[in-house]
């Protein structure tokens, strides 16, 4: 598998195996009318060596477990991909694909999309975020490796990356994270080729990469990225290395073209007849769009099956491995077997003790039960270790070069390690988790709505979850955060009440294989409200009544996390009044959506509704109605003690009496 | 105004000082039990020499607009500022509001809010923003220098920054951008303390910050920040460079604190009385808390007038300044006289025209008419300028060393475009506005949301602002968007329907000197459905009737953007059928909700409501009620040809259709 061993492609000339995909990326575009032709051309050269000497791979295996990664962060040049996956043989990336490429139903999307056909290793597009990805990738590598050994576990992740990527402010948070673990196994391809959308990168940066990742600790190179040997060889030094690497590939954008090659007009918009005919005259490719001569396609297909005898030899290790049935669990995402069984353990003793604690605090005794049972659990905090509560009493931390624990200090990197969580569950054999302050799902947002899209389990530990953060004031008090992730599309949002629903939450969060979550949880202290460990997850339909009213129900007070004791008071005073009231607590919208319209209503009841969120109003409409009552937020936050800025802001008992009394 | 002119102060030792800020730093986070002392008692010599020998400031005139910019980006040390303002004489910043530190309705809040109290240039405490923040306070001093020449404008940016700001992405956009323009006037001191919440820096990072900066194109260096001498040769040789200089300054968190200094426990709680005591000893300040003896006093006081003499020299220039007039209106953040009325010739020049175009090129119709008017608009785009619209006509590039422009190609740095609007328009003198598309808010998010909490008129010019971008597909596709940023405070949410609208929601954006306005537009093309040029502005209203029925009103179309066309389409064949319809467009929600009742009431109707926007429905209830319908998006959105995408989505007048004649 090393770059000596000659492949028996050498028959057909490397140029010819990279005219192909240049071809397939033309006449895709062309035939698209849109899409990036641009990158595919420029970056030919550098894919084919590194498919067709390099990269450890089985297209007939597509998820053989102990695979490199290949990550296109520069998204847009998806046609790189689909023909690189059409061309070595991987299954439903047909011909036909490549046709309908950007069409309604095609798996070739205009960005690589995960999920769509085997290969896509993770969807790209945002820049950036591919490569924050791999960091995931890498590290999931390196902390299988030190639990299941080099038998099953060794492989590199590929990159290729672009100006784009480079620019973005998460691929600082991710190569220095990856410099900073010294992540050896990562392998940067970067298209150096001078060229964004606005024109010449010299138009808005002057950077020099080479020394930006070295100061990361980074080991870099420049070679030409249109000489296979030299690119290959730059490949082979940092397959050698200690650190990770960075391969800036000086290329031309659009290579082949005749007139927009080298220039901003082969990136984004189709070439045109006429330019693809120069192309092709230029590149001595003289096949129809979509044909490829069958010897070049044999010879590709030949790369496909490089690594054929390699997935056979590793599968027969796993037969051997005495940890089999452990990793096989772990990288199909399983549970372990006594799931329901350590949390109904952890009940028992929330309900038993009764703590009176933060629910960030309510998150870390459920962690310290599922830590040590889940060795997949792999934790870490954006430098909010203490704060966020993320760190299980048996987690040991991750380190450059001691990958055996499984909590890592990911620095002050929210959006790093929020993208590096989706490169980890994407991965395989890991689930992730991470913590930083709830209002900092702003500084990670564009990571957690791919989590959503890609539909990844990543569980976001987000506490400090409302103006009950006090004193350190607006910038840090979250208010419009919970709607803003609640519209987000299968993203679970939770936000519980008490301890016992912390713990209900933990364990939907890691039961939804495929929706990344959200725990949005206090730092004051919360009065456990229930104690009926025995029963079922009430947090499982999203919404329930946790206060039933004895009398005749004529109001109901709908609540989440904190805000749940204070509709209890009320309750308790409007009952006092003889008004019948029952509180509602809701710990998932989302997962209340999708109960029953007579479950809803019944939960809702027909009074009048009363919700209770020390956040933004917005979106509460949905059960509240023209005619409820939002007792909430109505701006920001402001710097004071807690007790000073519930009673300033109006979220009481007394408020809630007051304002319901005054509607009857 | 040099670091030779000795200061008068030099008969204090300048321990003292700087032991002043100490104390108060400690006594008042103590006072609070709450807040971070560490980085004020770490940076207090490199603030002490900053204030005392470089900063050109006079704390009796705060707003005097040819003062330096100090920059606490680091917010969490918000001690460090109050105490600098409040011992250099800044107005308001009184004993009384210290020992109110973090306590309801101070001006000492957790964090330093801009409009707090004078002297606080910027809101910080989201690490990094204050950094970026900076970098459009340097970049707007050399643009209105380029306009208004060194006797108005020739001043310096000082930014404090931590670790956190540092190892956040944001800083990696800021650090580029200021280095490719070369803006040698901003000087960043780096508290470079070794300590972050986690513990060690050396846990989480092992950036060579130095290489990094200089990487960047910036000058740096390394000094002891508790060595005057040497910081204050640092600073004056940065004053000399022809790029922007980083200083390093190697400094002990929570100096002076016997047993917690240089630890992470002296970063974010108050030391406790034992230990104060001790630090106390240990500097040898044997005041009361909250007593700065009357030399120290005096000396502070000093320091506060040293710029007196530069600043009467400074407004003597302005009145004899011929561009007085001009310079005092744009720094006044004033219209020009003319506004009105070049609005209104673009009006009428869009009525007579009627394009069918995109909203995105609407908007930069009405930038070809604005621009040329008002010299303070200063535009550019995250490497979308060809898809954002956003150069005008007569729109000329600032580049490095050639700052007389009004457009910025801000690189693929959508954060750190966000982030400097943010400084330019707090600069002042300047109306920023930057280009992006829509979903991409999500990568800015954090910075809009601080020009909301800021009230700073920045306008974000977000482009593709829905699935209508087509073949993209989902990463590139709004969904959730406009529900999350109609869900921050103080926010205007733009979304034109035609090209008369999107001129509309431009001169309200401007007229908002106390709001941001995202202006959400789209890629395809839209008739104009408005040719009323002479009338009021209809959006200012924010919903309106922009086709009423001739019938009984049984249905409202309520919506947005290029949904309007759709509506009026289904409200022609609503009306074929006899179902009396009316179509209301609403670019604002928020304009809206600032309308009286009967309005509200008399615009949406009492039939059935119907919502359309190819968005998700989050939020809409508040208008179509429980009984209402909503047309529009109900997850992500697809790779796919426009027409494709909403006949499959279903967004369509026939799909409207459907949907009421089903309910009615």
């Amino acid at each position: 598998m090393d770059a000596k061993s000659a492949p028996a492609t050498q028959s057909i000339p490397q140029r010819d195996l990279a005219n192909a995909i240049r071809a397939l990326a033309m006449d895709a575009v062309e035939a698209a009318k849109s899409g990036h032709p641009g990158m595919p051309m420029g970056m030919a050269d550098v894919a084919t060596v590194l498919f067709q000497r390099h990269l450890k791979f089985d297209a007939a295996q597509p998820d053989w477990p102990d695979r490199d990664r290949f990550v296109l962060s520069a998204g847009h040049g998806s046609m790189l991909i689909y023909a690189l996956l059409h061309l070595t043989g991987y299954p439903e990336m047909t011909l036909e694909e490549l046709k309908n490429f950007r069409q309604w139903g095609s798996k070739t999307a205009g960005h690589p999309e995960f999920g769509h056909a085997p290969g896509i290793e993770t969807t790209t597009g945002p820049l950036g975020q591919g490569l924050a990805n791999a960091v995931g990738m890498a590290l999931a590598e390196r902390i299988l490796n030190a639990r299941f050994g080099d038998d099953l576990v060794d492989h590199h992740t590929y990159v290729i990356a672009g100006d784009g990527c480079l620019m973005e402010g998460i691929s600082h948070e991710a190569i220095s994270l990856a410099g900073h673990l010294k992540l050896n196994k990562l392998i940067v391809l970067f298209d150096d080729n001078g060229i964004s959308i606005d024109g010449a990168v010299s138009l808005s940066c002057s950077d020099d990469q080479l020394a930006r990742f070295a100061a990361s600790g980074w080991a870099t190179a420049r070679v030409d990225g249109h000489d296979p040997e030299a690119v290959s060889a730059a490949i082979e030094a940092a397959k050698k290395s200690d650190r990770p690497s960075l391969i800036a590939c000086r290329t031309v954008i659009g290579y082949g073209a005749p007139n927009k090659a080298g220039s901003s007009s082969s990136h984004g918009s189709p070439l045109g007849k006429d330019e693809i005919a120069g192309a092709r005259e230029k590149l001595g490719w003289s096949h129809a769009p979509f044909d490829i001569p069958a010897p070049i396609r044999a010879a590709w297909a030949e790369i496909g099956r490089r690594g054929t005898s390699a997935a056979a030899a590793w599968a027969k290790r796993l037969e051997s491995n005495a940890q089999k049935a452990e990793f096989t669990r772990v990288m199909a995402g399983e549970l372990p077997a006594n799931f329901a069984e350590v949390v109904g353990d952890l009940k028992s003793a929330i309900a038993k003790d009764a703590p009176k604690i933060a629910t960030r605090q309510s998150s870390q005794l459920a962690l310290d039960s599922l830590v040590p049972a889940m060795p997949e659990l792999i934790g870490g905090s954006a430098d909010l270790t203490g704060s966020n509560n993320t760190k299980a009493k048996t987690a040991k931390p991750v380190q450059a070069g001691a990958y055996g624990g499984s909590y890592i200090y990911y620095g002050i990197r929210e959006h790093g390690m929020a993208a590096a969580m989706n490169g980890m569950a994407l991965h395989g054999g890991i689930i992730p988790f991470g913590g930083t302050f709830l209002v900092f799902t702003d500084y990670c947002r564009p990571a957690i709505r791919l989590s959503a899209l890609m539909k990844q389990r990543v569980v976001y530990v987000m506490t400090h979850d409302s103006i009950g953060l006090g004193e350190d004031g607006p910038t840090h008090q979250p208010v419009e955060h919970l709607a803003a992730l609640r519209a987000i599309p299968n993203l679970l949002v939770f936000r519980p009440c008490d301890t016992m629903e912390t713990a209900e939450c933990w364990a939907l969060a890691l039961s939804n294989k495929e929706r990344p979550s959200v725990l949005a949880l206090t730092r004051q202290a919360l009065p456990l409200l229930r104690a009926d460990a025995a029963s079922a997850n009430h947090c499982a339909r999203g919404a329930y009544v946790i206060r039933p009213t004895q009398k005749e129900r004529k109001v109901t007070l709908l609540a989440t996390g904190s805000e749940v004791e204070i509709a209890v008071e009320a309750q308790k005073q409007l009952e006092e009044k003889g008004i019948g009231t029952a509180v509602v607590s809701m710990p998932s919208w989302e997962l209340f959506e999708e109960q029953s319209a007579a479950y809803m209503q019944e939960v809702l009841g027909s009074g009048l509704r009363v919700a209770v969120e020390a956040a933004a109003s917005f979106g509460w409409e949905r059960y509240i109605g023209s005619d409820g009552i939002f007792i909430g937020m109505k701006g920001f936050g402001a710097s004071a003690p807690i007790a000073d800025l519930y009673k300033n802001f109006g979220i009481t008992p007394a408020a809630i009496v007051q304002a319901v009394t005054a509607k009857l």
